[in-house]
């Protein structure tokens, strides 16, 4: 059984705050400082140019795709690390759309974020060609799977409402139909655990600095399932991918599985901090860390509802069906949010009417809900964001 | 005029080192540390998600941009930083070939850098539709530009030799031939006073980890001309360069400028350090840098041409046909490049035959050049790579 009150300890949280932001931006693990002051006096202040060898800098992207695979259920040497969430999720739609040349359609939901549909438009757009981008509802979403589709690509947790997708069935049907599936974890890694090699996933795409920890710019992940691992293009065909970056060839040749998915130089201060996040994981069980989740998510939504009238829950309330997070909707959830934060319980909003709150195991426990609760009930009670001290500017991202 | 013994104290030089291979990966600015610390304990640790406003995370790839852009004498609010040099490559290609709907050709060269043609070469498999990548002899490089071709990518700085383009006289013959001028700044930005704005450029990119010192896996820049800034789409088109990236739109509509080639989240932790990286400019002058570089190349051309009978120069010999560094050819180069490095002398070694040797007058002086000129003459002279001491595993990238 995880130990939660040696995970919280791994965490710098700042007095007097009660950080249910976990979703959007985690906490820093105390290591990180010695961490990267290692890191910049041993390694690139004296090795320089050598540390790309004798650090296992060249390495870092592979080594540290193991320690995610493990938390998303993936093989060991499938996942690699590098670019942003973005540039992973163009990559694996422009790959995985050569996988089936006679469709045009990528389909994807209203619930995923923004900035995947923006890169698959950017994607569909440079193709021209009939290429496509079809969003519909989540509910409709299963019905849309049609034999047109080319490829699914869906955010497994709703970003607004912190709904969870049916990554098997999802992945199944999409398989049925001839689709190859794209999924999005950036609000699943570190959070719920799934199973991306269990349930068939042929790309799979992710961020770290949310619940795995890794600091504001941490690199993202990407998930290339074992039976495509020699098949598939890159599309960006970077350098690191080569088989052979050093020969310096003219041609490119993809290197062996999922290191063809590299691109250019490696964020080595990045991956040096996160590599030291990850290792809260080395006392923490994903399944544990689901059941606690759970029941602090319950634990807010029953509180919020029996003390806070006029939010209205925006989550599954089936627990199973949400992932790591709480959203209410609330007219005025912009104002309110403010105040809450002035008040240090801090959470986010998202447009046009969203009060979320994340809920991260390894470092909130049911104190800190049941005083953020307290909080929130005398924000929305007095109205707090009517008086000018707690108009701050709100958090972003 | 520049005080080179105060630019050089702002580095950390491993003692008995001569670091001749700061065009592959900078020293690291002593400042660094500290700046590191004070960004992860006073910003992330403490204002967690506020950073992003409080400080300033969210404008720093503008703000840092702004600093690049001085010293390749492009406009202020031209140059933006994110993502790898690779992934810029891409990007900026993507954007340019619109721009020339008509045509398919990208013209490069043999002495580009790999990963730039990889790049293209993933591009134009993507597009299919008749798109081609061109790749000539640099000599040749002039005469190939025709009326077919839509976009000309160069690396103002040829890898291997040293070599520098033309930049203004390229740029108008492309433009006069109606094709997009993309450079490639790698070897450039840092080390010769090029003036992307005066001389036409439509976009340039570069990385930040050479002569820029932002330490391994510093981000890229690109520059996009004001010209194109409202009408260029930036194909990589992620949420971070959306007009309102929190309003969380459902489509994609670019933001006004340079910050429409952003994509995903800037990776602050590199960010940071190349901020720190950057201070050095203040009290250096970018023509002085020059002419200092062009002195310490003469100096050590002249040297080794003396006293190393063997190595063929493969650097121009006219100081300003080559950039800031001196490559060598010798049959024996990777051996001989072992032993250099065990000795203390660091360069590279590219293959197939070339020595190089990376000359960066913030940190390397005249002594420095004499001092590494005389291990150089000893290890060639006495052929120290047949001794077995001397093997060891050479510096990559």
């Amino acid at each position: 059984m995880t130990d939660f009150a040696a995970t919280k300890a791994h965490f710098h949280i700042p007095d007097g705050l009660i950080y249910l932001d976990g979703n959007s931006l985690g906490p820093m693990p105390k290591s990180v400082p010695a961490r990267m002051q290692a890191m910049l006096q041993d390694e690139w202040a004296e090795m320089l140019i050598r540390g790309w060898n004798q650090a296992g800098w060249m390495d870092q992207p592979r080594r540290v795709g193991d320690r995610v695979a493990r938390l998303i259920g993936a093989e060991p040497g499938s996942v690699v690390m590098g670019d942003t969430l973005s540039i992973k999720v163009y990559q694996a739609l422009a790959s995985a759309l050569e996988m089936v040349p006679d469709r045009r359609v990528i389909l994807s939901d209203s619930g995923n974020f923004p900035s995947d549909l923006y890169m698959a438009e950017g994607l569909v757009k440079t193709l021209g060609d009939g290429y496509e981008l079809r969003v519909v509802e989540p509910d409709a979403y299963p019905e849309a799977i049609t034999e047109e589709v080319a490829v699914t690509l869906i955010t497994e947790v709703d970003y607004r409402t912190g709904r969870l997708h049916d990554i098997a069935a999802l992945t199944e049907q999409a398989h049925a139909a001839g689709a190859v599936a794209v999924w999005d974890l950036a609000h699943t890694a570190g959070a719920t655990p799934t199973q991306v090699a269990a349930c068939g996933a042929d790309f799979a795409v992710g961020c770290t600095y949310k619940y795995l920890n890794g600091g504001p710019g941490a690199p993202a992940f990407i998930y290339l399932a074992p039976r495509h691992a020699e098949t598939a293009r890159p599309a960006l065909s970077g350098w690191l991918g080569h088989e052979a970056p050093f020969a310096f060839d003219l041609d490119y040749r993809p290197g062996a599985g999922v290191e063809r998915m590299r691109v250019g130089t490696p964020p080595v201060l990045q991956l040096t901090a996160l590599e030291a996040a990850l290792d809260v994981w080395d006392i923490a069980d994903m399944a544990d860390v689901r059941a606690r989740s759970q029941g602090l998510t319950q634990l807010f939504i029953d509180a919020v509802e029996a003390r806070c009238p006029g939010l209205t829950l925006a989550t599954p309330r089936d627990p199973d069906q949400r992932g790591s997070q709480v959203s209410f909707r609330f007219a005025e959830g912009y104002a309110a949010m403010q105040a809450l934060i002035a008040r240090g319980v801090i959470g986010d909003f998202r447009a046009p009417d969203i009060m979320r709150f994340g809920f991260t195991p390894l470092f909130i426990d049911e104190d800190d809900v049941r005083a953020a609760v307290d909080v929130l009930e005398e924000v929305i009670r007095d109205r707090l964001w009517d008086r000018p001290e707690y108009r701050t500017r709100a958090a972003v991202t």
